[in-house]
């Protein structure tokens, strides 16, 4: 049974309710704006979404009382057909829905549902989700499951305590033309739905659920009008089949309360993406638009039941209901970017980057590989599979023929991003050496993939946002490739990537110069140099040569390749790589200046005085491959050489005078959490692994001070997604408390890892 | 060659570009709006559309100048991915375009072509149109020429006096994510092409023009950025995969002159319709998009030399040139709404309509029948088969037991459509009497096939728009059909056809009553009344029953009737339709009053005031049975019969009255025709018919006075167009000069009955 319990913070934000795989949102929740089913998009949908009631019968002269997720103008449309026409045919348009205030509705927010009452009304949403099969090994009958285009949801009408009849209505208003009523079978005739075209659609029906026995029959109506109130009412003609908004309604008697179960569902047939041709797994098992709608309904009972225990096991969990919060609205948006594609007959993960719907952007893919390893390990494999033989390629790096740092003009704020480069950037003579094998930053972007070895995001000749990040994706695969191992112990696998792996640890070697981790920008850069994944922060983590965040990433992937090395029983390699690890640690302890580490290591630049949180995130993946009982030890054995002992207490000092800072330059004035004491950019995903790193590596939650800025942080984190991003549904990257970019986004499913 | 001349009237129009049978169009012309490649829509698309030269290479510092098809703002996607950043990057995006202005441009436009001259550069679209062939009877190769779903541009740019390199280029800036570069081969390295998706794109190659001898090897240069200034001057990255604004880009050496010929096309691989199922039947014949483009290209010259044959064609016609204008646009439009499918493996025609996207409209295929029946007489065929087979039904007449006029409350302003039916209307009591078989308005709309028997129009309880329109239908399902005999003498489709045509006789004389046409209403109005295509017109044209227009096109369907039934060898039947034309044109003789026909011949009703010059429309069909020697008779002796000598004179008095009004009722201050004295509503389509009728039925524009008139009215319309539609291309319903509905419209094309 659900254990929902009603938000006691802002309730007024969109939430994204997707299935697995399907690249599908039907998205609700903030008050006015539009939203409803999306397909392949990075932002919510274009309809009008009216959930509501009205107290009477279908025709009845009262108030259609809505949920508030409409722009709540009348629609037009009708006017085209009507030229120089004046009062007389208007008069048949009632005015639209009035809108339940924010204080008439409750709403509850699960892992797996959203829900909200207002009046005598319920609309609950239903998006269960758990492990996607791997298709080799399933049955149709999982697979169907699995990855059915479609969520369930469920609007209840209590009329027990009434005298008349009450009227529920579902409908959506559509802004493209071609809406329509499905007149296919549905699997009975009390079943009622719409579709638009070909591509999605609602399905739908009606059960007695008073309880107190005789039920009569209830049913569903469909109507389709130019408006919801217009369309309900209709007595003559309430479907017309150039309506705009189709939608279905059901009168509940005196004394009853009843439920309509609706099937929210999409059906793309045809194959979507270019480079690679690929078409959406789910085709192979379901026929078309019907099958989808139809299985769902006759399925409902069991997601509902999935989405309540997915509710109680989060709810279980010993977590504040801040950090719930977050765990679900990211689960919420996660889902809403996945895709499963079939291509030359195999499939194909992707997780498209939210608003910017770049497909398997590698940064983002090392964050999620905890949550998918938890699921479906078989879609981290995929995912590592295509980038070698997709996406990766193969450089040379540069070395400066003048200093080792770059000639950029340092005077600009240093809590801008980089300029872009100049004339003496671009023409700073270099000599090529030895790179080796990295990967590329995404596969393309908006179902296009880019052409082999390429990414749609990385250019030549940048400084800052869009230029290359040959090192941090080589830490991303490798770090990626060992937690997998560290999950599966899938060591066929492993051996097949023998020589992408020993080709790995070359290409770290050769970019780690005397010090061990990238110290050299990739010729792919040309006149640029490397950035991060922290595209569009300031020189603090822009940069990736010297970079304490790329430093501890870089200790952490050789962790991985000694493990790596350690189980295709080359133990030279492994050796080297462990070497290697405690080098980096070491040098990276030594950068320590009054308890705190420089952003970037050299004294010249200016983020030598940045002070960043990220600077810990290497340390969830030798945690994971520990806690695994991949590595063989305890997670504080990680630390056993004395050089990582040395590292490990220098940056977990970092951390606690970052958070205990008097001056308090590592959080925002609301008290969120500020990564780079110099920029005000911030990523909800990326704090998420730092408080990870924080409380489980470091223990630092220990510490009351630290305990009480984190939940002081917790706080306001809610309130920059519910709030600051109302409409974006999940974001990740906040400017002080707003979100501003990276909206829609999948890659806060990190906050995850606070769970077990 | 081409005889392309420059217009002399208002140049700012979209203009639709189209092929046939694709429903695509590539509409560009109106300054400061967004159009390019718009696939199943019912207006102008969603890029901005750069074509422009720059006075120096591709880099040099000099403006983009460009052909005005912009909105002008600088694309600012770029934007989203830097967040917090002032200044310095901007810098790197360069203003966009500077325009043309208006009077540095040259017009031409053509039957299948349309031309822009301004500065050094001249650019051109050649959508080129002919028989589509039966795909039953024809080659592969033939079907692939005929449904190419592309057009061709032609961007020249002539540097023979300059001293410099000139740059020109062509980009799409999109609205929606998802353009790429393509990177199959387009059919030589020297090609270069962008798409949009899968479904859209645009292929390039240049060629040296310059007629001196020696050739350089020019080559096209792809680039894509957020801008087409950004784009074309970057000089590292000009292919940003994420960027917005793909494009194509050639230099031409000082003393050259090159010509960049451009291939535009689309390609929908997947079923498209709902209801019926169907996909494109170019889908049988081209393989993908790139095939399209790289096809289309090769071609390219085949289909310069073919628009401008028919660009010849239509110059030589004894018209003048506004009246060349009217049919070259309405033409251009008509293509953009074709869209030839293939459900269950058979050709499937269909015509959209307009912005409405309505299917086969049936009161607009009775008037594109003379185009189709000039070009493809078997998509006429196809149209009547799936008439009969989807979207026919049987109903009864209503017979009201009170008088013979509807109550309807007569006392509101009559140059208004009719209010809703009131209480008393909803209630008159009837009772049913024998109807038949008539036709639907359409087949649905949007890609959604409506159910069996169904229009997506018509609706029940309704006096005006969106009512019934079956007596109407009716007539225009009898028409086309003879119109195909009377073209195609197919008398073996005539016999298959048998019992329908003798259902259509029955059921127009259920209808007609004592006075043989349209006096009852059908029981699928419910409390409603029958309306005429002229669905937003007042009550002049508004009812069905006892309405001037209706009676002689019931007239002029039985003198269809009797020549379907003499090739059915049914001289009885044959004789009876002969009777009832008789009968009919008798009856409207006689209402005529001081020379004039009362539009509704119910003294009570308002429309018995208005004066409306489509009563004589019907006259074109017996017309066009004699002039097809169908009928074997001379076209004067259609009016054989004293009773149909009488209409003849009643309807040519009437007319010559009209248009000579000195009250000018039948005119709009701008010489424009008013079909209605008492209504600002005017149907293009409509007047082109009757100009036909007037010039070429009643030969009135012997009369000086009259011709006068009309040349004022061809001068008008083309403002309408021109000016009052500007950026709907083709527009079909003006109110009062402006395109006010029943825009980027296909019915015009009964203008290219001016022709022959």
């Amino acid at each position: 049974m659900s254990i929902r319990r009603p938000l006691s913070g802002p309730i007024g934000f969109n939430a994204q309710h997707s299935p697995m795989g399907a690249f599908m949102s039907f998205t609700c929740g903030n008050p006015g704006t539009k939203g409803g089913i999306g397909l392949q998009i990075g932002q919510p949908a274009d309809q009008e979404v009216f959930i509501g009631l009205i107290d009477g019968d279908r025709y009845a002269d009262a108030t259609l009382k809505c949920l508030p997720f409409y722009v709540g103008a009348a629609s037009n449309a009708a006017e085209a057909f009507m030229v120089e026409q004046a009062g007389p045919s208007e008069a048949n348009v009632r005015p639209d829905a009035e809108p339940f205030a924010e204080n008439e509705i409750k709403r509850s927010y699960g892992w797996a549902t959203d829900s909200w009452e207002a009046g005598d009304l319920t609309f609950t949403v239903f998006s269960p989700f758990g492990p996607i099969p791997d298709p080799s090994k399933s049955s149709d009958r999982d697979m169907r499951d699995a990855l059915r285009p479609a969520v369930v949801a469920q609007l209840i009408i209590d009329n027990t305590k009434g005298t008349k009849p009450k009227t529920g209505i579902f409908a959506l208003n559509h802004s493209r033309p071609g809406p329509r009523m499905i007149t296919d079978d549905l699997g009975g005739s009390a079943r009622v739905g719409f579709a638009f075209r070909r591509e999605a659609g609602v399905a739908a029906e009606v059960v007695d659920i008073t309880g107190n026995g005789a039920s009569d029959k209830p049913h569903a109506f469909g109507f389709m009008r130019w408006s919801a109130t217009d369309g309900i009412r209709e007595k003559f003609n309430p479907v017309h089949l150039l309506g705009s908004c189709p939608g279905i309604g059901f009168e509940v008697p005196a004394g009853k309360r009843y439920a309509m179960t609706l099937a929210i569902g999409s059906y793309l047939e045809a194959p979507v993406t270019t480079g690679l041709s690929g078409k959406y797994l789910y085709t192979r098992y379901y026929t078309d638009l019907t099958d989808v709608l139809r299985s769902t309904l006759d399925a409902a009972a069991k997601v509902i039941e999935k989405s309540d225990a997915l509710d109680a096991k989060l709810e279980a969990a010993t977590l504040s209901d801040d950090q719930k919060f977050l765990i679900a609205h990211a689960t919420h948006s996660y889902y809403g970017s996945t895709q499963l594609l079939e291509i030359d007959k195999q499939p194909f993960w992707v997780v498209n980057e939210g608003e910017y719907c770049m497909m398997n952007t590698l940064d983002l893919s090392v964050d999620h590989v905890f949550w998918e390893l938890d699921h479906n390990p078989w879609v981290v494999k995929n995912l590592l599979d295509n980038f070698v033989s997709h996406y990766s390629y193969t450089d040379k790096v540069k070395v400066y023929k003048d200093a080792g740092v770059s000639v950029h003009s340092f005077d600009h704020d240093p809590s801008q991003p980089p300029p872009p480069p100049d004339a003496a950037q671009l023409s700073r003579a270099y000599e090529t050496a030895p790179g080796g094998i990295s990967f590329c930053h995404d596969m393309g972007a908006h179902n296009n993939f880019a052409p082999k070895g390429r990414s749609s995001y990385e250019l030549a000749n940048l400084t800052s946002t869009f230029s290359y990040m040959t090192v941090e994706q080589l830490c991303n695969w490798t770090l990626t490739a060992a937690c997998y191992l560290a999950k599966t112990r899938d060591t066929s696998w492993l051996k097949k990537n023998k020589k992408i792996v020993e080709e790995v640890l070359e290409s770290f070697v050769n970019r780690g110069g005397e010090v061990g981790f990238a110290q050299f920008d990739s010729d792919k850069t040309a006149g640029g140099q490397e950035i991060t994944t922290y595209d569009s922060l300031d020189h603090s983590l822009a940069q990736t040569r010297n970079n304490v965040y790329m430093a501890v990433k870089c200790w952490a992937s050789y962790r991985a390749l000694n493990l790596l090395f350690r189980d295709l029983g080359d133990k030279k390699a492994a050796q080297k790589a462990q070497e290697l690890a405690e080098k980096v640690a070491g040098f990276v302890a030594d950068q320590a200046v009054d308890g705190v580490l420089p952003a970037i290591f050299e004294k010249d630049n200016p983020g030598y005085n940045s002070r960043i949180l990220p600077a810990v995130e290497g340390c969830v993946y030798p945690y994971y491959f520990a806690k695994t009982g991949y590595a063989g030890i305890k997670p504080e054995e990680v630390y056993a050489s004395a050089a990582e002992k040395r590292m490990y207490d220098a940056l977990k000092l970092h951390t606690e005078k970052l958070l205990l800072d008097p001056e308090k330059r590592s959080v925002f004035a609301d008290g969120g959490i500020k990564l780079s004491s110099t920029s005000n950019n911030s990523w909800m995903s990326k704090i998420s692994i730092f408080l990870d790193v924080t409380r489980r590596v470091f223990g630092l939650n220990a510490n009351p001070a630290v305990a009480e800025v984190i939940k002081k942080a917790d706080a306001a984190h809610v309130t920059w997604q519910a709030v600051g991003s109302a409409y974006w549904a999940c974001c990740d990257q906040i400017v002080s408390g707003e979100g501003k970019a990276s909206r829609y986004y999948p890659r806060i499913i990190t906050s995850a890892l606070w769970i077990d």
